[in-house]
């Protein structure tokens, strides 16, 4: 299960981190963003245990990131499948920005082994900041600031 | 120190996670993005153990995310100050997408703490996918597509 107290922190990177930070949550949500549903699918692409696969798929179901749906076939009992919510799904902007890092800084020997494209365009695709305009910043312009509803020391 | 098998995978998240993935990594790198640098510092702001926030730095420094610097103030001894390097600035990118889904889907009672401003202009900032000619795509819009350095099943 994610940290309780994690969960409750005023700062949404800690919240986020609550859910998606044990080991293995994001290697599972890239292989959801890439169609996988099954328990034993994703069990076998990870070789991950069962008990600590099925812990992070309940973690990622209580919090909203998937859900679970019954499937049976033919001669077989009933398993469940794990979907990704529309909350899940736009985490593909955490795993693009990190795949992204990675390619750039932590390079694999061949190159990019994926590449993010508009599926309606075809055009390279790259995670960025960009403001209300649509103008993208680049990273050293970004400013992080606090609002009125960051907590008073104490 | 980072799982040496994470580091070499040919899944440049894996390998990001490698580094960025253990227990009070991303958030160390959140304070340094705001400024800090001093062990005492992000021992007392984050409340982690010391051996624990040496390791994390350490890992820092031994993957090129921070560099040590020695300061001295008059009548103390010699200390270390850790400062990002350009490849640590850039997780801004990362940290966030990860604090615009916590503060979407895992919301503050009182709204967002931080908000991401431009330096520059002062226009509020969002992460997204941009294509190559700067025009934002929706996360619906994204296809992460297998280059040739994929490496062969098996």
């Amino acid at each position: 299960m994610a940290d309780t107290r994690l969960h409750e922190s005023s700062c949404s990177i800690a919240r986020s981190l609550g859910v998606l930070g044990e080991r293995w949550t994001i290697l599972i949500l890239r292989e959801a963003l890439s169609g996988m549903t099954r328990f034993a699918e994703f069990r076998d692409a990870l070789g991950v245990a069962a008990d600590v696969l099925s812990d992070r798929l309940g973690t990622l179901v209580d919090y909203g990131v998937m859900y679970r749906e019954p499937y049976q076939e033919p001669g077989r009992r009933t398993r469940f499948a794990y979907h990704l919510t529309d909350a899940g799904r736009e985490l593909i902007v955490v795993l693009g920005a990190l795949q992204q890092w990675g390619d750039k800084y932590l390079p694999w020997p061949d190159g990019p082994t994926i590449e993010r494209r508009a599926i309606r365009t075809d055009r390279p695709l790259h995670v960025a900041f960009v403001d209300d305009l649509g103008s993208e910043v680049p990273a050293g312009g970004v400013a992080m600031i606090r609002t009125e509803a960051y907590p008073a020391a104490g």
